[in-house]
C-alpha cells in the first residue's frame, strides 16, 4: 500500500485523502426526493416531507429494510459523484465505516460498494475501521485486509487497501493485520494521537519515565512496523495524528522518520494547511491530509445548489491541494 | 441494561454470558453439508470435500455471494440451535462481532438476525463490538443503542443492549454511546485490562502518579459511568476485565464498587472458577463471565457428533454455573 501510496500522491502532487463519511443531512435535496420521498402531494404540505413520505416506500421486506435500503443506495450514489469527481487528482479515500455501519446491513452493503467502485477508479482505499481486538477475534477482523477463506478458496470480503487498527490491546491486537500487510502488500494505520480534544485524558498521561502515552505508542508502532518498509523508507504500519496536534506532529516527524502519518481534523476541526506542514519531511512525504465535509459538504457551506455537488468537492479539493502544496513547497 | 441483567444472573443463579463466536472449523458437519455441500458425488472422493461443493452454490448474484449467504444462514442456523438450548439457563449472550463482520455484509446480517433471536428468547444481548471514534463518527456508532433516525423515526438496526467500546480516544468516544444507555437503558463495558499477554504493553504502562494506564482508565470509567447507578449499586457504564488477570480483577473489585465487571479469557484462555471468584462481590455480584468456544464447541472437545452440539453446549453451560455457583459460594 505505502509505496504505491506515496507514488500516488507525488504523481498528483496532492497529499490529500477525500473523508467519505455520508450524514442523511450531507445529501442534496434532488437525491433525498429520489429516494426518501415523494409520491404524495398531501405530505408535502405538513412540512414534514421526509417523515411522512417514507412510510410510502415499498418494495421488498420490510418497510424498515426498504428504508435502509433506500438510504444505502442513496449514499452510494452520491459517493459514486463525488469518486468521479475527483478521481483524477486526489491519491485516496477514506470512508469512515461508522457512517454506514449506523444503517445496518444494508448500510455495511454501501460501505462495501462505495470501497469497490473507488477501487476500480484506481484510487487507494483506506478503510476507517478503528478495529483492534485480539486471536482469532483479531484474526476475523483481519479479514479487512486478507479476505475469508471458506473450502479453500479467499474470497475479498471487504475491499481495502488499508485500515485503521486501534492499538489499546497491544501487539496481539496488531499481529494478524500486519500478517495481511506482508503477505498482501496492504497497509494499516494504528491510532497514536487523535484529533479529538479528549484525546489527552488517556494519550497524554505521562508515565514514569517521562514520556506520554502516546510517545510510547509510537515506539511500539515503530517496533512493529520496523520490518515492513517500503521503498521510500516509510513501513506500511502507519499511525493516526491528528492535524489539530501541530507541535506534538512536527515532534514526531522528528522522531519517528519511518511512520507515515494519517491526519484527520484539517478543515472541519480547524487546523490549516500550515498547521500540518510539519508532518511533512524535507522530500514533502510522510503524511497524507484528510478532509471529509470540507469537500464532500462544500456545496451546502457555499449555498450552491444540491445538483452541484460533485462540482463543488472537486473545486474544494483543488483549493486543498494548492493550499497544501503552497504550504510544504510541493512543486 | 444492568438492573435487568442483575435481576436474571440472580434469578437464574448463573452469572455466564455465552459467547455467540462462530467459525466455519467450530460448525458440525451435518450443517457445512447442508448449507455448503454436497450435490457432486464425485468431489467427495477427493478428500476435500468442501472445496469441490462449494463451487456448486448457485443462488442470486455472484457465486461469491451465494457462498456468503450460506455461511451467514449457517451461522445463523447454529446460534438458534445454541440459543434454544441455554436460554432458560444463562442471563446473556455476547456476540462477537469480527466472526460475523469477516464474512462480509452477508456476516453483518447474520450478526443481526443472532442478536435479534437471542432477544426475543428474553436474553440479554452484549454485542461485543469494541468501537470507538469520536464527535459525528462516535455519534453515528452509537446506532448500535440508539438507532437510527430516518425522518423522525427511529429504526433499530441494530438489536443489543450493551456494546464493548474502546476508551483509547477518551471521553469524546464514550459521551455519545453514554446518551443512548441514559435515554433507552442500555448499557456499555469499557474495554479496561485485557485478557491477552500483550494487554500488558499499553495497559500495564507506570504513570507518574504510580498509577498503571489501566488503573487511571479505571478512575475514568467511575467518573463517567458515576451518574447512571442502578438500584443495585452499578452503573451502566461497566468494564472488561480479563479473567486471566486474577490479582488485578480482585484489586478492581476493591477500589471500584460501583464498576460491574464483563469477563472473557475463563476456559479457553486458561482461567478458572477459582481465578474469578474474586471478581465478584459480598452479594455475589458484580460480574459475568463469559465462555465462547468452552460453551459452543463442547461437542467436538467430548468427541460427540454434531447433531448433538446444542445438548452438549447445555451441559456445559450447565457445568460452568455450577463451577461459578460453587467459587462464589451463590446459593
Amino acid at each position: 500500500m505505502i509505496d504505491r501510496l506515496i507514488e500516488d500522491i507525488e504523481a498528483k502532487k496532492n497529499p490529500t485523502v477525500v473523508g467519505l463519511d455520508p450524514t442523511l443531512e450531507m445529501m442534496p435535496e434532488h437525491l433525498v426526493e429520489k429516494y426518501l420521498g415523494d409520491k404524495d402531494p398531501e405530505a408535502r404540505e405538513d412540512g414534514n416531507k421526509t417523515e411522512s413520505v417514507i412510510l410510502n416506500i415499498a418494495g421488498k421486506g420490510s418497510r424498515e429494510q426498504a428504508v435502509m435500503r433506500n438510504v444505502a443506495d442513496m449514499f452510494v450514489e452520491f459517493n459514486k459523484g463525488i469518486i468521479d469527481a475527483v478521481a483524477d487528482i486526489v491519491p485516496a479515500v477514506k470512508p469512515q465505516i461508522a457512517m454506514y455501519e449506523k444503517f445496518g446491513t444494508e448500510g455495511i452493503r454501501a460501505y462495501n460498494e462505495t470501497c469497490s467502485y473507488a477501487s476500480e477508479a484506481g484510487l487507494t482505499v483506506i478503510g476507517d475501521i478503528k478495529r483492534g481486538d485480539i486471536s482469532s477475534t483479531a484474526a476475523a477482523y483481519a479479514a479487512h485486509l486478507g479476505g475469508a477463506e471458506v473450502g479453500g478458496m479467499v474470497f475479498d470480503t471487504w475491499i481495502e487497501d488499508a485500515v485503521t487498527v486501534n492499538p489499546y490491546m497491544g501487539s496481539d491486537g496488531i499481529r494478524q493485520f500486519k500478517e495481511e500487510c506482508e503477505k498482501r502488500r496492504k497497509g494499516m494505520f494504528i491510532l497514536l494521537k487523535t484529533s479529538n480534544p479528549s484525546s489527552s485524558e488517556i494519550q497524554d498521561l505521562v508515565l514514569g519515565d517521562g514520556r506520554t502515552v502516546y510517545e510510547a505508542v509510537a515506539d511500539l508502532i515503530d517496533e512493529w512496523g520496523s520490518d515492513l518498509i517500503g521503498r521510500y523508507g516509510f513501513s506500511e504500519l502507519g499511525a493516526v495524528v491528528g492535524a489539530t496536534h501541530r507541535e506534538q506532529g512536527e515532534k514526531l516527524r522528528r522522531e519517528h522518520p519511518y511512520m507515515f502519518f494519517l491526519v484527520p481534523g484539517y478543515g472541519a476541526q480547524g487546523a490549516t494547511a500550515e498547521d500540518v506542514a510539519g508532518f511533512f519531511d524535507k522530500k514533502h512525504r510522510g503524511a497524507i491530509i484528510n478532509s471529509s465535509r470540507g469537500i464532500t459538504s462544500a456545496y451546502r457551506k457555499e449555498g450552491r445548489a444540491g445538483n452541484e455537488f460533485a462540482d463543488a468537492a472537486r473545486e474544494a479539493a483543488l483549493r486543498m491541494r494548492d493550499q497544501l502544496r503552497a504550504a510544504i513547497g510541493m512543486e
